[in-house]
């Protein structure tokens, strides 16, 4: 909790009327178109450069800002691209996919909030994004249905891209389809010559909109070899794999695919503290590349996952913003390949 | 880069027009301002069962969904708390801050959107941030100062929080100081026996912020005491560590605070693959209390840190939208303790 002192250590005047562009014209002695036109960028319009210069020194002084919303209520349309927070934790690929993403949009002029999802979901979530206007959505994640995509297209919305395991009709959508991590991390698996692979599936809710595409691309790439899949279901604490490990052997299994290279972290580490082999008894393998895996001895073999650029998207949402007739397409975006170190 | 199919995969028909309130208003048969009332669950307002039924059918049938921006340049005020997405990698710890705070607001009513920075800094991020009017903005980190503060509440901002390493006027501040925990760091090595201690400053941008006061509070933590400081810059990447690792003995050091628990695992990997005992001839300390920490061997002692409570934090941000006269205040707000394992 946060405590409130008794003794305030700093202190302000009580906040005084908020200006608005009539009072700034009135100050710089023009119209207030002219002072919409200038503050606004407003190119095309030609205004001299004291006239200019006067708007500005008016706004600065009175404090005054324009409104996003009371632009985009004239304009019919926002600049404004609306992210729906992922809820799930994200890892540091993804963070900077993100940052790449918004950092591109900024470039392009579009203003980029993230909306924090608060357990709305669905058409109830679309609908609380609708609220805000945006120009476009971008959609992290499953759970939003042609429904949702129609009531933002509704509300005005120009472009609804998803970067999810699915098509939705209606929107753009390009495809992380995680099937592929867990093909690669079996193809390789088989290659090294084991035949019993165990499958982590990490417990933490959320997680299994990864997790089982992962499981099902291991079972595809054994499929007709005669090598089994064995799932073990794994919290993410030290105690959940240390009971793992102490039943190891009797499992006899002679791999892993352990969902990610933190989860191959842990497991390693409770095998290793059993006397396990790695990789002689037991060959692991996490995903993600993490800078970590490489620090473990023996090093992590891990499955490297290429996101899209973030420019691509960027400039994807431009242009379906541009052209919101545009026919929605889907693209399969989402790259692997193994970095085979020492633990396979 | 996201490169387009020539062959589209899905395809929808071309937006159609935006329904207003108007439109939902004629389909139930009632007036705007009862579309309004219902829509916006004005509870002060008395409408039947039936009438209120009418409405939300009509507005779904439309899909229809009120205009945030309009209602609260309406009502003069918005429920938006803006937040600038910090500049920086956040950590777990932060993140799960984030995610209470945000959760927070949102049972108090609060929409909370995150905001792209984007390379705007002082007060025309402040500028930007106040064309979206929101009625409260958190700022964490340092930059903002006095007159960004008088632009955000110039433009009708009533709640101004920042959670950074100092007061900044007319906002409430929570001082989130990282001397502390250098000094938790620097106190707990003494008390090892350490004498000559080292310091990691990551070379990553951004972490300054953080780093300058860790190890401001270690030199003080050890003044007087005949201690000695070494400051060992570190870019996070195995190379840089092996260089720090090859010539450590000839550093004659004891003792090394890492920053934190990943820079602490990477320069202790470094110093273990050279053949430096821990903790025997140089104890290892990070910061931030990471699972991670606790799986490598030895396990790494730590500086576990307590941010405020995401609860307490919303409720102070209500409490200022209520009452913006009020004055501003600051509260220390970051705890800190010494976690002892076996790298120290």
């Amino acid at each position: 909790m946060v405590q409130l002192p008794e003794q305030p250590v700093t202190s302000s005047p009580a906040p005084s009327a908020v200006p608005t562009s009539a009072d700034v014209a009135r100050l710089a002695g023009v119209s207030r178109a002219t002072v919409s036109y200038v503050l606004n960028n407003a190119r095309a319009v030609r205004i001299s450069e004291p006239t200019r210069r006067r708007v500005h020194e008016a706004a600065e002084e009175l404090g005054y800002v324009p409104h996003a919303a009371a632009r985009s209520l004239r304009a019919g349309h926002s600049r404004m691209v609306l992210m729906p927070s992922p809820n799930v934790p994200v890892g540091p690929l993804y963070s900077r996919f993100i940052n790449e993403l918004q950092w591109a949009l900024g470039r392009l002029d579009y203003t980029v909030v993230q909306y924090a999802g608060m357990g709305l979901h669905g058409d109830a979530a679309a609908r609380a994004w609708a609220e805000l206007r945006p120009a476009a959505v971008i959609v992290p994640g499953a759970g939003l249905g042609p429904r949702g995509v129609q009531i933002l297209k509704r509300s005005g919305a120009r472009a609804v891209v998803i970067l999810g395991p699915e098509r939705v009709e209606g929107a753009h959508t390009l495809l992380l389809d995680h099937y592929g991590v867990g093909h690669s991390a079996g193809v390789h698996l088989l290659a090294r010559g084991r035949r019993r692979i165990g499958v982590v599936i990490p417990q933490e809710p959320g997680l299994e909109y990864f997790s089982k595409p992962r499981l099902e691309g291991v079972r595809c790439a054994l499929e007709d070899t005669g090598a089994a899949v064995t799932e073990l279901p794994l919290a993410y604490e030290e105690e959940a794999a240390a009971r793992i490990a102490a039943r190891w052997r009797s499992l006899g299994l002679d791999a892993v695919f352990a969902y990610n290279d933190e989860y191959a972290m842990l497991l390693m580490r409770a095998l290793q503290d059993d006397g396990v082999g790695i990789p002689e008894e037991t060959a692991v393998v996490g995903a993600d590349d993490l800078m970590l895996g490489r620090l473990l001895r023996p090093r992590l073999s891990t499955v490297h996952i290429e996101l899209p650029s973030g420019h691509g998207l960027a400039e994807l949402v431009d242009h379906v913003v541009r052209d919101p007739g545009s026919v929605p397409e889907a693209h399969k975006v989402l790259g692997t390949r193994i970095v085979h170190r020492e633990s396979s």
